[in-house]
């Protein structure tokens, strides 16, 4: 048995299909967001704007979650020293979970290390609680939700993105005392686009079953506290269990779940990715506080997001950019071609101090590979101008179609 | 179908069996490790002394990790911002990366958000670069192995707790061109005692298999650089996979595998729990990179927690408690009943101030219900004479036998 050539192979498989990646190292200057230096290969550096970040209202700065962090650091020091069973938890991550309850309008939240392992560890676990449970799972679910429904071999049906005959027909097939879960998104990152939140809530009514939502894309900026698409709609209260992140528009890092007092207690007690692993630590646990809180009021910025997506989007359009657009703050250009895609993003970057990372194949299906653009209220006019210059300019170049596969 | 009867029933099958956790919420003061302040369930405080804490080496308070924290959040701020690839590889996570290949002697390193997700994200996904893998996994592995051990179904066969000769047996029933792994820890945390590294790798170049080893318990703490068990053992370059934290005695977050450059490469590449998630912050990272490269020169520290782990054993056997030592820095004391077990601990905790969370079913086997204590540099001889007294006073009112356990 040769390990190495099997990793040969691995690798090579990856270069062959043309899925190899490379890390861009950039690091984002403090208070000059979305500006960031990019470290290359040989150790030379450029100033580049950063275009497809996921802190997605520059929170990642913002004074009130530094001050956070560097007060909890001089307070308590750097990690939490343990487990959340044994001795790591503190009044950080308390005070965290009844913000984020208090957001989601839940009676309890429950801290994960991120929105990944919160979405692995409670789709995992929920089966131990209710046995036989058939987990329905739109089939543009996000990875960790898909190795969380896996994991244990549990039941699962994948209906059609956004399908809600295809959901009510796997729904009917199941016996009515089924424990049955469905599972999606409420802001798919890839496309922009909603997931269909109240049709699917009725679907779970009618048919008995739990939801389970994503907001990973949609917390601190949608509804009037940034608790996400939800709550913008009027139907928090309508789904059992909610999940978020705390490291993109918040700016920090961690997930959660948001659900009834009785559910997040037995996720707690059953779910190996949250007994089992050092708690966070308590200065990141503050930052997230703070950002949570302040996002809570500040209506002003998420206005100006938005706003800042529409003109983008505004722009690309004149240009007869084929924009994927579904009303949402993310910004995808569809190249269809996983080359272009990748030469266009390497000439951003290279000649324009522009930086947005090629999305190809396996992140979204073959021929759709795009370029997404994340605009937010750090984002200046004469970034916009500078980037729509460079993508008019290297459309041409690129020998690429516009305006028909707009819209 | 009722979901919140299941819930009902769930809990109630964990408070039957007397595992149902309350955390105790406990805040540690920087600069006065381990001295914490309890908040209780009614708000109220009370000054306790951590005694349970897996910050070994109270690097948590340490002023080089703290400044490398501070001035990180200034330099770039609070989050990475994004995923690895997406915007989220910085030169605080390639710093810290290229400590830790140094650390273990390895050409590469990959930084994950826990050693939990290490564990579990390299476990599940050897099977998909070694078609056919079978993982030997030693029967007392942590749950973040047997998590991903067991996650795609892979092949695996458990052995009996350093047992070689059951080890052997396994090895032999496979045929050659098996591709296997053996997966086992330096230093188990329950019981303090070590694996049988040499040993296990020599069966590993007999039978042709790979070894991952688990030093979660041991990076920091032994070693002349603190690299743990196998480079004290000078055995590193015969392990080929190394998974660590930077969440204990390095007293930050975050966890790590060291390994050949292709092998990182190919787990980078097609690990799930890697790829599709927020990386640490870079304060996070500068952190632990600070931390780590401390604790390559500072043995004398080393020295002194070996030395304080060997007093803390010498007077609880002085008393006649039935230790369980194994000669490593964990000082677990055999209770052997859960009741007891617990109720030594809420007396220690509220009488003494002294934090010592229970350990019982299932972390530990069912008559082996214990007090782990981790003694450390921070804790003072005044803080050891007074745990000595209060073990010595409870351990007669609850009636429990001493002596003839021990050993
Ligand atoms: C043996 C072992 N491996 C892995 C882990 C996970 O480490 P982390 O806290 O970094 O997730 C732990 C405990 O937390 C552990 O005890
Ligand atoms: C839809 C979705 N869910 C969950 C996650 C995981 O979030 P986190 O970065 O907090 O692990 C992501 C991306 O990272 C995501 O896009």
């Amino acid at each position: 048995m040769s390990y190495d050539a099997a990793l040969d192979t691995a690798l090579k498989r990856l270069r062959d299909e043309g899925r190899y990646r490379t890390f861009i190292d950039v690091e984002r200057a403090r208070g000059n967001f979305p500006n960031a230096v990019w470290t290359k290969e040989d150790g030379s550096t450029q100033d580049v704007t950063i275009w497809c970040g996921n802190d997605y209202l520059g929170m990642g700065q913002h004074p009130v979650v530094l001050a956070a962090m560097h007060e909890a650091i001089d307070a308590t020091g750097a990690g939490s020293g343990g487990t959340r069973n044994i001795s790591g938890t503190t009044v950080y991550h308390k005070r965290l979970e009844a913000e984020l309850a208090d957001l989601h309008q839940k009676e309890a939240a429950l801290l994960f290390t991120s929105a990944y392992i919160a979405n692995d560890a409670t789709l995992s676990t929920l089966p131990k609680l209710f046995p036989g449970l058939v987990i329905l799972s739109d089939s543009l679910n996000h990875a960790s939700m898909i190795e969380g429904i896996r994991r244990n071999g549990g039941a699962k049906r994948v209906f059609k993105h956004n399908d809600l005959d295809d959901l009510r027909v796997q729904l009917q097939s199941l016996p009515a005392n089924t424990p049955k879960l469905i599972a999606f998104e409420s802001v798919y990152s890839m496309d922009g686009d909603f997931g269909p939140i109240e049709a699917i809530c009725d679907l779970a009514d009618e048919y008995g079953a739990l939801t389970y939502i994503d907001e990973v894309h949609a917390v601190g900026m949608y509804g009037p506290r940034g608790a996400g698409v939800a709550e913008r709609d009027g139907l928090m209260d309508r789904i059992d269990i909610i999940n978020g992140t705390l490291a993109k528009s918040y700016g920090v890092m961690g997930g959660y779940i948001a659900a009834s007092a009785k559910m997040c207690d037995a996720i707690r007690s059953y779910a190996p990715g949250f007994i089992f692993t050092t708690s966070l630590p308590p200065a990141v646990a503050a930052g997230a506080a703070a950002s949570v809180a302040h996002l809570k009021t500040d209506q002003a910025l998420r206005d100006l997001h938005q706003q800042c997506a529409a003109t983008l989007k505004l722009r690309l359009k004149g240009l007869g950019l084929p924009l994927i657009d579904h009303g949402s703050h993310i910004v995808p250009v569809h190249v269809g071609d996983p080359v272009k895609c990748k030469m266009i993003s390497d000439r951003l970057l290279e000649d324009h101090g522009i930086y947005v990372q090629p999305i190809n194949f396996p992140t979204v299906p073959r021929g759709t590979e795009r370029l997404r653009f994340t605009p937010s209220p750090v984002h200046g006019p004469d970034m916009v101008d500078a980037l729509i210059d460079a993508m008019d300019d290297l459309w041409s170049r690129c020998a690429l179609n516009r305006a028909e596969k707009a819209g």
